[in-house]
């Protein structure tokens, strides 16, 4: 079995490769291409996509899986070697079923879909953007239409993002949070309150910005040596491998969002830098999936990066660099103005509370369209009522409303739902990793951050995609998913008692 | 034809895009990459190596230039077609005579090569780099061996870089060279007056310096919507495609010589960026060869960069920008002094005169090394006499000496000539095109580099490399490379009369 184990490690290794210049790329794209080359880079990442594709779906792969399965079914089920060949064989078998003409079709659409989506956000009108919405729809179902063995067309679109995870499972997941949050946001929010209570006021100059994040950045296990911080548009984080981590986060001048934005990539960052090193140069050399993505880089962001503890370390530094914004807001005013509750209209800028509300919309709505059981045209109407509904405001126009986001642009449905995912399973993981650190506040509140960094990935990021994600969570908290400890800790967070 | 000559654009068009992508991991290395990330990038970089080679050896590859090469020779041999043809025969013909394991061991010998030479470097003493250069000898001449049709060994390494060129034609031109500068920088350089005429003696901030650069860069045709500036060790040019130029510089805080690194690689750029359209995607849009890619930047760093025309313009702003430095320095004197003739230990901060001593040098020890006419263990003593012969300067130790170089390190052989070659096609490019802008003189000091940009583009640019580097420069001057016109501005530049 060695040379055959042998060669379809090296075959994975080079798609790895190729997948890490693909990061990479983007990277570049996104923080320092000048603008002019982005004909040039159409082509580049056109040629690398079809050199990764091919490689994906290799038949010499085939064979190999089939020489190594048997030998797979004898060795530890929970073997890096079994694991390994049991998700190749999977990928392997997604790639294929996809056919090169509607692969290709689903690109360009991309790029279409893209260019109408930005033209209708700029006039402020959905209608220019509904033929492409459409066509959208269209090749899902033919995408679809690909795979068998899935109970509901929605569940092969959630397939990829999240492995494993049906709409059976998750539509009663979110109609307990529905129920909880719209009372809960109607208790502890006020969309007619200014936004982060009016603490923020003064200007907050870029390059302080920026000083001020690598600050932090730092003290939570940033090391320069295998990390780069880049500004950008909309923050990501990427990279050219476990050793080369690159965090992007948005300087704006009236606030300080940059901080939990750089938090938040440095979540996702740490989760990629943390992967085991064994399985460097493979498929399970990532995280699992874009939910439990989530809860790490949610879990900086809100569980770390919204707390008191954290605060109590940071704010005075903070107040140093900005001491003509801060100079008048003590601890508590600060603490109080970034855990402000407070339905708004744009989930990038949402809240922790508000955020799945946002979710919820865009989840059943996408069940709708997979569905045909709204029309297109119906589309913003129905955006707007649920708005109302659930967060009780009103949408002005289109750009406020169902343009607001990229994903349907590009083709992409099923991808929502990993981020309320993400957030409920953030608090599941913090509570069990409270029981092993019982100090953990008095160590973020001294800035000793290596302790929780090291429970992650031991008992997280280093498994990287080796088990499902429904395994890996079980690793991790002992059980499946589930929303009352998240609910739990946002009740109390925000002073609301159970109804 | 059709079918067969869209076939060979698609796969030759992948193959640029590789090797863009190539250039722009190779320019994130050396400007962006966390050092960290080395292991990371040495995977992919080899991966993405193995990719590129497989194509540019593919069969299908001999099997389109077969089937189209009868239907090429009816065609105008000066059309793009028939030329693509050609040099696509060429470039496969060279590729598959290497074989894969020699090419695999020169990979290996190149990184342990750096390995040694750098710590010799270190140790400042060249024995421990002498047997990593005997094995690259070795394999020079194995390398050699792969081809036939050449006069002598050197040629073969000489075509890597200039197409075409033989020893036979750089001998006596090299001889002429020598025997004409020798005295040259005797009359004109002293190796005991201080460096710049002792002219820089402040600070150079950074920043300033950054400011100033791109302050000369956007007066001379650097467009941010197409290139970038960043600074790195050791200055290059590169980039993702004719839109995405990237040029690099270094800023040392005790001179301003990044002024003059810049300008050298925006003759780089410049030449890259100004291909024809026509040519993009493919193997002809690039420089023709080392020689004439380093005559543009050549003529950028000195014919434009240090002429008083120019300075005439820039000088003022210069001064500004560092008034304590430069505020009690005149024009004339800043002129003298970034034009100051002075025999010096390292090449790449030589001036323009002595500059062709240190490769001239370089090049007749590479015949020795070749030819086997030097024991290695000698070829430090071998260096130091012959820069007390042409410099008049002891050399007091290897880093000082032999050492200085990264060429040899990696096995690069025959490279060094293409300086010098550089350096007289510059004028005599500068000559010719002087004789269609008798303005020119007026324009730079007006700060108006259209004409020049346009002119280069024109006659020199955007063939790209469609002909052969003697074509390219016939086309440009008329004739062959010839060493008078350089002399004779060298002896007016430095006020030197003709022996």
């Amino acid at each position: 079995m060695n040379a055959q184990l042998t060669a379809l490690r090296r075959h994975l290794g080079e798609i790895s490769d190729l997948q890490s210049i693909a990061g990479l790329l983007f990277w570049d794209q996104q923080t320092m291409m000048p603008p002019a080359g982005a004909l040039n880079r159409g082509d580049s990442l056109g040629t690398l996509a079809r050199v990764i594709h091919a490689r994906e779906t290799d038949p010499m792969l085939a064979r190999l899986l089939d020489a190594l399965e048997p030998w797979a079914a004898e060795q530890d089920p929970d073997s890096d070697d079994a694991r390994l060949i049991f998700w190749t064989r999977r990928d392997f078998e997604k790639a294929v079923r996809v056919p090169e003409d509607l692969a290709a079709e689903m690109t360009k659409a991309k790029a279409l879909g893209q260019h109408a989506w930005l033209e209708a956000r700029a006039a402020n009108d959905f209608k220019p953007f509904r033929a492409a919405l459409a066509h959208h729809v269209e090749l899902r179902h033919r995408y679809v239409a690909c795979f068998t063995g899935f109970d509901h067309p929605y569940d092969v679109l959630l397939d990829d993002f999240e492995p494993g995870l049906t709409i059976a499972e998750l539509r009663p997941l979110f109609a307990e949070l529905r129920d909880a949050l719209v009372p809960l946001v109607a208790a502890a929010g006020n969309p007619d309150q200014p936004r982060n209570d009016g603490a923020f006021q003064g200007e907050f100059d870029a390059e302080a910005q920026r000083v001020a994040v690598l600050d932090v950045l730092e003290a939570v296990g940033f090391d320069p040596d295998s990390w780069r911080l880049d500004p950008t548009l909309h923050p990501f984080a990427s990279g050219g491998g476990i050793d080369d981590i690159r965090i992007t986060t948005h300087y704006e001048p009236g606030d300080l969002d940059s901080l939990f934005a750089t938090m938040h990539e440095y979540g996702h960052g740490l989760y990629e830098h943390q992967v085991a090193a064994e399985l460097d140069r493979g498929p399970l050399a990532s995280g699992v999936s874009l939910g439990l993505h989530e809860s790490q880089s949610r879990m900086w962001e809100n569980l770390v990066g919204r707390s008191l503890p954290f605060w109590r370390m940071f704010y005075p530094r903070l107040q140093e660099k900005f001491a003509g914004a801060l100079g008048g807001i003590d601890l508590d005013a600060f603490y109080r103005s970034v855990n402000q509750v407070q339905p708004s209209l744009i989930r990038i800028h949402a809240d922790e509370v508000t955020y799945n509300m946002h979710i919820i919309l865009r989840f059943e709505l996408e069940q709708e369209i997979i569905g045909g059981r709204v029309a297109l045209a119906d589309l913003p109407e129905e955006w707007n009522r649920r708005m109302w509904d659930y967060l009780g405001i009103e949408v002005p126009d289109d750009a406020h409303g169902v343009l607001q986001d990229v994903h349907w642009s590009g083709g992409s449905m099923g991808y929502f739902p990993t981020y309320t995912l993400g957030n409920v399973m953030s608090v599941q993981i913090w509570e069990r990793l409270r029981e092993d650190l019982p100090e953990l506040d008095e160590q973020v509140e001294r800035g000793e951050f290596a302790p929780l960094r090291e429970w992650l990935g031991e008992h997280l990021h280093r498994h990287g995609r080796k088990y499902t994600p429904e395994e890996t969570l079980a690793k991790v908290v002992g059980g499946p998913i589930e929303t009352a400890p998240y609910l739990r800790y946002l009740r109390d967070k925000h002073g609301v008692p159970a109804a």
